[in-house]
C-alpha cells in the first residue's frame, strides 16, 4: 500500500504536498529483512496501475523476491494518509482501503508451494483483518506454512480502526495451533486476551493460553521481553529520537526475524529494538539499513558523528 | 474530491510528493464563480474526515456556499492521481473513485428546494457516471431544476474512464428535456452523438438531435462556438502557455455561466475562453481569479508584465 | 497580516524561501473558536490587494465571520518576519508594519453594533500599539462592547518592539473599567505593573489593582492559573514537543474563551493550556483543531500513534 | 529591496511559500557588471536589519563594492511581490515600498566623491520615482556625476504604479543635460514623450528633443538599437524561452554599459540583448553570468547541451 | 554515476539544492530497456558505500540484472552536475570523474562469459573515454561480444569534455570488425570522421567506410535514418517540449535496440524517436516508460490528456 | 569544499535531493570571524569551475578577503556527503576528496608574506590530511606563521576516515614548536596521545607534552576547559537543541580566537561554546552570527522569542 503524509508540522487538513511511502506490514518487513541481506520473498495483490508498480519497483530496489506477486484489473491500492504528530499531538491516521485489489485476494489465487517455500512464514494481524475473508486468507497461510516445513511467525499487531479486539483475539486464537513464534503488544495481550501483570509475566501467560512456545511481547521505550522455550529473555529499548513512529513495530518483527534465523532468542530481541529504533529515525514506514548499521547500534558502538 | 499529481516533469510511479488540489468538475465551476463576485451553492456528499472537510475549507475560501453539503460516515472521499504530461507524454490520470460518500447519495439525501434555489442549477456528465445510480441522481436534479425554475445547464464532459459513449450520450438523451444550455466538446459530439462537420454545424445539430435550443461547442485550440436560440456566436481560443490543462473545461463552463448570468452569448463565449486560459496557467483544477482578471483577458488588454 | 518565515534550522538573512502563514492576534482567536465550531466575527481594515484578500480567504476557510472587514486603497498589509529559533538561538522577529491599512483605520470606520454583535468581545494589547491611535481604537471597542452588552475580554500581549512598558500599562488601565475577562502572562503582570510573587498571586493582585474580577495569568511551561470572582483555579502546561511557539498565547485566549462560553474558569484553563500545545505542535500561528482533538488532549487522552 | 515570488504555476494569493530574490533596478545592474569582471561600487540607504544584510551579502558575493551604502535605523527595506505569469495570465507586481530607508535618503547624507568615483554613473528613473524627494536626489546624482567626471547614464525605466508619465516625463528632461547615455523602452518613448515611429526614428528624435548625443531604445522581442553620434546602430534580440522577464531590462543596460566601457556601440547592443536573454533564462532579478558565457552568447557559440 | 542538478531556472554557481538522478550511458539503455519489459544486464564496477549502492538500487527497481557488477573499495562513484538550460542559456555540465571504480576496472575483473551472455552487447564510446585504459576495455568487450555471439551495438556518443575527436574516431575503428549495429549522431559524423551530406549520406558512408553493414544516424530535431543491409529507413522527431535533454540519446539507442529485437529497422528507429521523446519529457537521465506508452507514442496515439 | 546532505530524517541512498552547504574547517573559522566582525583572510587553492567559484561567492558574501586564493584547471574541489543523523542514527559522513585542487597545492605556490600578514594564524589538523604532502604544507604554514608574528592556533580535529592516530599525533609533536594556542579534543587527547583523566588534566599534560603554554580540550556537552599560561579555565556547554552537529567545532574555534583577539581566555571559552551552539541550531557547517548574537547567548541574555 502507499502511505501519503504532510511534512512534519504540517496537517493533512491543510498541507500543500503529501509525501509518498511504499508501506505495509508484512511489506516492511521484507524491506528490513533484504536490506540486512536476508533472501526474502512478499506476496500479495496489486493492482496494475502505476501505483501498484510503484510499490514493486521500491521492494525491487531493496531486493525483495516478488514471483509471487499477483496483479489484478479493477481493483485499488490501499492507501493510508499519515500525520506524522509532535505531542501532544498524535500521530494520527486516515484508512481508505475499501476494495483493495489484496481485498480481492482468494486462497485458490496463491500458489502456496512457491509462497511457503522458505525458512520463515510471516505473518500479522493487521492483514487479517483489512477487508471480508482476510481473516480466511491468513489462517489457511498459517496452515499452509505450518504444513510446508516452515516456521510460522505472526505479528498481533491490533488496529482499533480495522477490527473489534474480540475479533483480532478469535484470530489469533484460530492460529494458534501453526503459531510457531507471536509476536504481541503489552497493551494488546491487555486489551485483547485480557492478561495483567508487567511483561514476562503477559508473554509466558500469552504463551499458556494460547499453547505457543516462543512468545515476544514489546513495551515501546520500555524494551521488549520473550518466553522461548519456557525461559525468559529481555533487551532495552533504546534512547531514540523518534522522526516518525510509523513502522517501528514493523522493524522490531524483521529484527527478531534475523536473530532468530541467526542466533539466540536475545540477539534476536535486541536486533528487533535497534532495528525499531532505526526505523523511528527516518521518514517512511520503511527500515532499509545494513547489516553492519544495524549490529552496530544493537552493540550500542557509534559515535555522534562518523567521519 | 482531492487530486494528487506530482511536480512537473516527474511521474506518478517515481514522485517523492503528490501535490494536493481540491477538485471536482461542479466544485471547480463553483470557485470560479464564486472567485468572479457569482454567488454560488455547491451540492454534494463529503466523508466527516480530515480529507473531507479540506474540500468544504477550500471552498469556503472562495466564499462557496455549502449548507446542502451532507456529511457520512464510513465512505470515502474520491481521489484522482493526475500525472501532468509534456508533449508527446500524455497528462495521465489514475481514478480512485470506488465507495466514495458521494456514490452513496441518494436523491431522498437531499432538500431539492435548498440545492436548486439559485438563477442557474450547473450538471456534468461526469458526475452522472462516477457511481451506480448517480445517472439516476442527475437527472433528478436536471427535473427538480427545471421545475424550480432554475436555469439547467448541463456539460456533457465525457470520460471515457468512467463509462460508455452509449451510456453517456443516453444519459444526455434522457436529461435532455430539461436541459437549457448544453455544453459539449466536439469531440464528444462526435464520439456520443455520431455527428460531423465544424464545430457550428455540431452545435446546430445537436440543438436538432437533442431539442435543446441552446447549445455550446467547445474544440480546444480552435475556441469555442454556440447555437443560441438559432443563432451561432464564436469566440477564438486564446494564446496561451499550458502549465496544467486539468480544469480548463470546469473554467470555460464557469465563463459560460457567468456570461449568460450577466449578457449575451458572444460574452459567455468570451469569457468562457478568458477563464480557461488562465485556468490553464496555473496548477490545479481551480480557477480562482478576479472578475477584472478575467474581463481583461477575455478583452486582450495586458502586458506581459504589470508594474 | 502575514507572516514570513524560513524552514526550521533557516536564517531570515539566507534562506531561499519564506513560508507564508496568515496571522494576527486577533485573527489567531478567531480561527482557532471557528475551529472549535464557535460562531466567530473578526473585524479589521484590509488592503485591497491580493496579499490582503489572502488574509480573508484564509479566515473564510475556518469559517469565521468577515462582513465588518473594511476594505482600503493605498495602505499596506502589515508583514512580520519570524525565524523560528532552536535553543539557544532565539526565535527572533522582524516587524514590518508602517502605513498598514488598519494603522488607518479610525472609529468612526466601523459600524459598532455590528462588530460588538456577540458574546464575547476580544481585543488585545498588541492591537492597541501597532500604530499611532491604536490604542484609542482599542479603548473605544471596549467601551462599545461593554455598552452593547457584550463580555470584554482583554489580553496584554506585551510586545517590546511594539511600545514602551508605561504606555502598554496606561492603556491597559485605561480600558480596565470596561474589561470582564484580562488574560496576562505572568512577566508582562511584573514587567508592567511591578506586581511580584506567584502566577496566583498575580492574578489576584491585578485583579486588584485593576478592579477586574476576572483575572488569567498565563506562565508558560508552569501553565496558568485564574483568579475568578474570588477563587483561584490553576491548569498545569502539558508536555509539549514545541515545533513553532508563535501563536501559542492566541490559542490559548482562545480555549479560555470557548471555555467561559461553555462551563467553569478550570474549563477555560485547561482549554487553553491544551489549545496552546496544539498550536505550538504545527508551523504557523493558526491553530486549527476540532473540538473533539482539544478536548482529548484536555483530558490526557489519546495514544502516541491513533490508528 | 527583496523581491518575493510565488515558484512558477502559483499564485501570490494562494501560494505556501515565498522565493527570495535580491532586486532593484540600480543593484541588478552592478550584480551583472560584477558577475562579467567590471568593478563594480553601489550606493544605497538599507534598514540595518537582517533583511537589509540580506542585500549586502548577495552584493558582496558578486564582488560589488560597498562602502557607500548607508545603514539606517527605523526605516523598511523596500518589497515587492511578484507573481510570475504564464500567457494569458501576466507577471504581477504589488510594490511594498512605503516608508523605506532609501525614502529617507538626502543628498547631504552622501559622499558624493567616493559615490562618482569611478568611470561610469548609471541611475534609473525608476529610483526617482520610489519616493518623495528621490528625483531631487537622482538629478542631484546627476549633476555630480557629470561635474565629477563619470559618463553619466541614465535609463528612463517606467512604472506606471510608481508615477505618472507626465512626472517621469518631467524628472527626465531635468535630467537631460547631465545624461552622456540615454535607455528608454520604446513605449515609454511614446507613452512619455510623444514620440512615433520605428525604433531608430524614436531613438534619433529622443535624442534631438532632449539634446542628448546617445540614445538606445529597446523593443523587447525586437531586439534594440542605438543612435549614437548621429549613426544608428541595431541588434536583434535573441531566441529566448523565458523563465522569469523581470530584471530583463536591468541586464540590457549592464550589457551595454560594459560594452562602453569595453568597445563599439554595436558592441553595447549585442552584450545588452544577450544579457537581457540570459537573465530571463533564470528565476529572479539577478544576472549573475561570467564574461565568457555571456560572450559565447552575444557571438551564437554553444550547443543545446555542452559536455 | 549520479547525476546532481539544480531546479529548472536555478544555477549550479547558486542553487540551495541539487537534485539527485542515477545516470550513466549504459545504464541508462538498461533501465529503458528493462522497463518495456526487455531482459537485461549492466555491467560494471562501482565503491561499496551509500553511493554506489544507490546506483544499484535504482537499477534494481526497475528489474536490472546486476550480477555481473563489480564492488570496489577506495575508489569514488563518477559525478556528474548538470545545469539544465533554457535557450539562449545551454545546458552545461561538469564532469566529475577522477579516480572512479570504473577507471579501475580492467579485463581480467570480469567474467565475459556472463557479461556477453546475452542477445545484444550494448557498448558506448563515453565509456570508453572516460578513464585511461578504457578504451582498452571495450574493444576487449566488443571483441568477447562478437565472439560469444552477441550482437555488438556501438554508439559513438562523442564528449568533448572527455577526448579528442582523433581518439574518439581510433577507437571507432578499431572496434568496427566487432561492431554489428553503429548509432552515430550527425555532427559525429562530420567532425570524427569527415563526412558531409545529409544524415542518409553519412549513414551510408559511415557503413563504407567503417565496413559495418548496419549504421543508425541521428540528427536531433530532424530525426534518425538507418542504412541497414544496403536499404536506407527514416523516422521524424516528434513534436516535443523538452524538459531535459539529458539522456535522449540514450533513450533513443533503447528503442533502437528493442526494435532490432522485435522486429524491423522502421520499428527500432520509431521506437528510438518515441523513447528520446519521452525522455526530454520527464526529468532525469532515465526514460522509464512501459512498453504500451512507447508504442502509444510512436504510433502518434494519444489524447493531451487521458482519462 | 561542498557538503551534500540529504533533509533531516532522509537518507544519502535514497533522498531526491542534496543541499549544498559551502564547508572546510578554515572556510568555517573565517565565515564565524568574519560574521561577528573581526577582519579575516581564507588561502587555499580552487578549481576554477562554477563550483570552486561557489566557495569564493559564499565567502565573499560574509566579507572574507580572499586574494590569496589560487585558482587551478583540472582539478577536483573536495566534496563530502553527510547524512545529518537522529539517535541512535550516528550522522555519517562520505568523504570524496582525490584529487582536489588543494590536494595539487604546493609550498612553493603561496606567497607566504600576503598568507600570514594577520595578528593571527589558523591552522588544522585535518587539512594536514587531506591529501599526501598536506602535512608539509601545513607544517610550513605553521613555520612561516611564527617567524611572521602572526600567533599560530593549532585544532588538532582528527578524522579516522583520514589518517591514523599515530600520523595525526606526529604532524601534531612536528608543528608543535611553532604553535602558540592548541585546541584539542579530549578524545583526540586520549586516542592520539595516551592521555588520561579529565579535561583540565588532559589540556595540562598536553601542554607539558607539546610544550605549548596555551591548550584548550573541548568535552562535547560537558563544554571546554584550557590550561593557558599555567592556569586552568572553564565554561560550560550551553543547553542546546542540535539541528546540525557539523561545524560546532570549528565555530568554537572561531569563539576562541574571537576572544583571544578581544580578552581573556574565559572570554575565549565562552565565545567558543556559545558559537558552537549557536552553529548547531541552524542547517549547514557554517556559523553566521552577529557579534550581538553570539554576546546575548554568550551572556545568558535572551527570551525564547524576541518580539
Amino acid at each position: 500500500m502507499l502511505r501519503l503524509s504532510p511534512a512534519p508540522g504540517e496537517r493533512l487538513r491543510e498541507c500543500g504536498e503529501l509525501r509518498v511511502h511504499v508501506a505495509g506490514a508484512e511489506a516492511n518487513v521484507a524491506v528490513a529483512l533484504a536490506s540486512v541481506g536476508v533472501s526474502t520473498r512478499w506476496t500479495s495483490a496489486l493492482p496494475d496501475t502505476v501505483l501498484g508498480r510503484r510499490v514493486t519497483d521500491s521492494l525491487s530496489s531493496a531486493g525483495v523476491v516478488l514471483d509471487t506477486v499477483r496483479w489484478t484489473a479493477g481493483e485499488r491500492l490501499g492507501l493510508y494518509f499519515a500525520e506524522i504528530g509532535s505531542p501532544p499531538r498524535p500521530t494520527s491516521v486516515v484508512y481508505d482501503r475499501a476494495r483493495t485489489a489484496f481485498g480481492s485476494l482468494t486462497a485458490d489465487d496463491l500458489d502456496w508451494a512457491a509462497v511457503c517455500d522458505s525458512e520463515i512464514l510471516h505473518l500479522t494481524g493487521i492483514t487479517a483483518a483489512v477487508a471480508p475473508g482476510s481473516d480466511a486468507l491468513v489462517l489457511r497461510a498459517a496452515r499452509e506454512g505450518r504444513e510446508r516445513g516452515a516456521l510460522v511467525v505472526y505479528d498481533v499487531n491490533y488496529r482499533a480502526a480495522l477490527s473489534a479486539t474480540e475479533t483480532a483475539a478469535a484470530v489469533t486464537v484460530a492460529a494458534a495451533p501453526d503459531i510457531d513464534v507471536l509476536i504481541c503488544r503489552a497493551e494488546d495481550a491487555r486489551d485483547l486476551f485480557g492478561l495483567t501483570g508487567d511483561p514476562v509475566t503477559l508473554a509466558r501467560d500469552l504463551a499458556g493460553k494460547l499453547d505457543i512456545t516462543r512468545v515476544v511481547v514489546t513495551s515501546g521505550a520500555d524494551g521488549a521481553v520473550a518466553w522461548w522455550d519456557g525461559a525468559s529473555f529481555a533487551a532495552p529499548a533504546l534512547p531514540t529520537v523518534a522522526v516518525d513512529r510509523i513502522g517501528a513495530g514493523d522493524a522490531f518483527a524483521a529484527g527478531v526475524l534475523w536473530g532468530v534465523l541467526d542466533g539466540s532468542p536475545g540477539d534476536a530481541l535486541r536486533r528487533g529494538t535497534a532495528m525499531a529504533s532505526l526505523a523511528m529515525s527516518v521518514h517512511g514506514d520503511q527500515c532499509r539499513f545494513s547489516a553492519q548499521e544495524v549490529l552496530d547500534v544493537a552493540q550500542g558502538a557509534g559515535r555522534e558523528v562518523r567521519r
